[in-house]
Order: structure tokens, then sequence, then C-alpha cells
């Protein structure tokens, strides 16, 4: 049976572990939920999950014995987390009962550089106070491990954003189309100054407006 | 009957508005709850708080009339939001009930400048980038309208935080202790700068540590 994204029955039946019979009087045990972490990098390119499932299977002759099998999740470009894949009867097998299912669920990684807001990323830049106010072009980075060349001609103030479409999360319903990345921009300060630094800073700002 | 400070009685009776009884056979309906809208310099500084109250009255004949009363609230100085002054046997009188309470919560009206945090009063003062790099003597606002003039010699940065001790909200447990006022900075950049300014600001500035 091949595994289908989740249904909200199937995240209804997990977050409500009561058994259910039918007319066989077979029960539905609840599904089983496992957590596959993924980073960014996973969710904005797509990859395979490989996990091995462990269940309790009966035998003809009542006992339980151990199965292995190793199932594979095709992450899908721009999945966020809480995706939800059901495996439909890949889980432990009881008396009575029909076998679990699994569902897994996607998570995210906390990424060092990103963060993800929706289908957009989110990168903070810090900047030396001359660059802010005189210009520069830096080297920002990409998800992905590129990175782009980007020319700033204005005053980048504290709390600055730019930003750069279509560098974002890849958008799921919207096949070729990516959110935007925005670049929020931090501006360090000198920690000291000469005297004489001190004056000319206030002859060349002072009328500045 | 005077007025008390909240029980945790009134409150738990507050929040689960089903009537009780006892042995009498008079019933005892929920308090009326009623908000008082204090300003932070209210809550500093303590002050009354008169508010009309209109409740029904049984007549000796059975009927309803209506009766007025003028209370006060004696606001002490460091009460927070939340705070509850319970009056018993103030609200209105129906037949075989005892009479309501009222319940008077403190509210706090968000002030222009300064923001309550426990006992502590936070404020953000802009300043230039000037002065944020060469040092300046500002006036800072006090609650209740006085200000303090305050030196900075250090460079502030942008997120800069001074604590001046004993400038924030007074403490009920500790007459007159009083908490903390936290100023932070926020720093104001040119919005343009000439190419003669910006090359003066590289010479200047491009060595500082």
């Amino acid at each position: 049976m091949p595994p289908h994204l989740n249904s909200r029955n199937a995240s209804r039946r997990s977050s409500n572990p009561i058994m259910y019979s039918n007319s066989s009087g077979m029960v539905k045990p609840p599904p089983i939920e496992k957590k596959i972490e993924c980073t960014l990098e996973d969710l904005c390119y797509g990859c395979k999950k490989k996990i091995m499932i462990t269940r309790d299977v009966l035998t003809d002759t009542g006992g339980i014995v151990q199965e292995e099998e190793l199932v594979t999740i095709n992450v899908q470009p721009g999945w966020k987390k809480g995706t939800k894949i059901t495996f439909e009867g890949k889980g432990n097998e009881r008396p009575g009962a029909y076998r679990e299912d699994i569902i897994c669920i996607i998570s995210e990684k906390r990424h060092e550089l990103f963060r993800r807001e929706g289908d957009d990323l989110e990168l903070s830049v810090e900047i030396s106070l001359v660059k802010a106010l005189t210009g520069c072009t830096i080297l920002v980075p990409l998800l992905g491990g590129e990175h782009m060349t980007l020319t700033l001609d204005n005053i980048i103030h504290p709390g600055y954003e730019k930003i750069i479409f279509g560098q974002g999360m890849p958008i799921s319903s919207e096949p070729g189309m990516r959110g935007n990345l925005k670049i929020t921009f931090l501006v360090e300060f000198p920690t000291q100054l000469s005297y004489n630094q001190r004056s000319e800073v206030v002859r060349i700002l002072q009328d500045s407006s």
C-alpha cells in the first residue's frame, strides 16, 4: 500500500487514542507517530528520508515475532514542518485488531543562519558602522551554500530591511516559484573612539540630516 | 462594611458563576465585576477613584427600586493591574438571595512613554548618531512629569541599556522602595550624507575598534 499525505482524518485519529471497531469485530488501534527531522536545505531542495520500522507481527501459532522494514519518505521541495505522511498498516499487529498505521511528521531543524517564515526566509546581517554610513558590497549567504553579492548605496540604519525576491523557500502550491529572502541589517558600532575621532565625527556629522 | 482586598475566595467565586445556598435557604449570586482604569501615575503615587454604583433593592411590598451609592477606592502606590477590591453586598438584591458583591479590578492604561514590567519601568530614548558616538547630556523624562539629566560618555550602540535605580514603580511589599527605570537607546541615523562626508567618515572611522 503506498504511503499517502496526511488526511485530516489521520490527524484527528492520532490526537484521539481511542480504538474503534467495525462490523467484523476487529478494532483499529490509534496510529504511531514518528518525528522526521529535516534541515531547511532538505525542505528546500527535497530529499529522500529512509526510516527503519520495527513492528510486532502475529505468527500462525499465536506468537509474536518482530519484523523490520525500510520505508522511504520523498520529502518534496517546500514541505513545511507539521506535514504528515501516513503509512497504513505498517505498525504493530495485535490479536483481534487491524495493524496500526504509522504517521511520520516532518519537523524542521533550527538553521544556523536562516529562519523560515512561511515561504520566506529571514537572515540577519551585521555590518560595520563605516559600511552602514558609506555604502559597501557584501556577500550574502543563500540557502544551500551559494552566495550573492549585494551592493548597498543607501545609508543602512539598524533594522534596515532588504528583500531579495525568489531566494526564499519553494512554494509547494506553485511549482518553480519561491518565496523571498528578507535581510535585516544590524550595525556594529565601534567600542571606543579617540578624542580626535570624536571631534572629527562631530565636525562631519553634526549638520547631517 | 469596609471593602477588602481580593481574597482567593472572591476570585474563585467570580470565575465560577454558580449560585450557592446555605442553611437559611438563601442563595448568594456570583459577584459583579467592574474594571477600574488607572494610569501609571495613579498606580505609582496612589489616588482615590470614586465610582457610582447603581443597584436594584427590594421594597417591603416586593417591588424593586434603584439605589445609587458613591464608593471610593483608595488606590495604593504600587498596585498592579489585576488587583481586586471586593465590596461585599453592594450589588443587586433579588428575592430569596443575598445581595451581590461587587469586585473592582484594576486595569492599567497604556502610557505614552513608559512600559511597566513588574516593579520596573521601561523607556525608549532615541538619540542622534553624533550624540551616540561622541557623548552627550540628555534630559530623561521620569514618571510624574519630572526630568533628570543623564550624561553619556560611552559610545551608545543601538539597544544600549542604562538602568536608573529607584525610578521605577513603588514596591507594594516594601514601603518606600521603588523598582528601576530601564532605558533602552535607539540611534537615529542620518538619511543622507554627501560624498565628502562619506569619505571623511571612512577616513576617521575605518580604523576604529
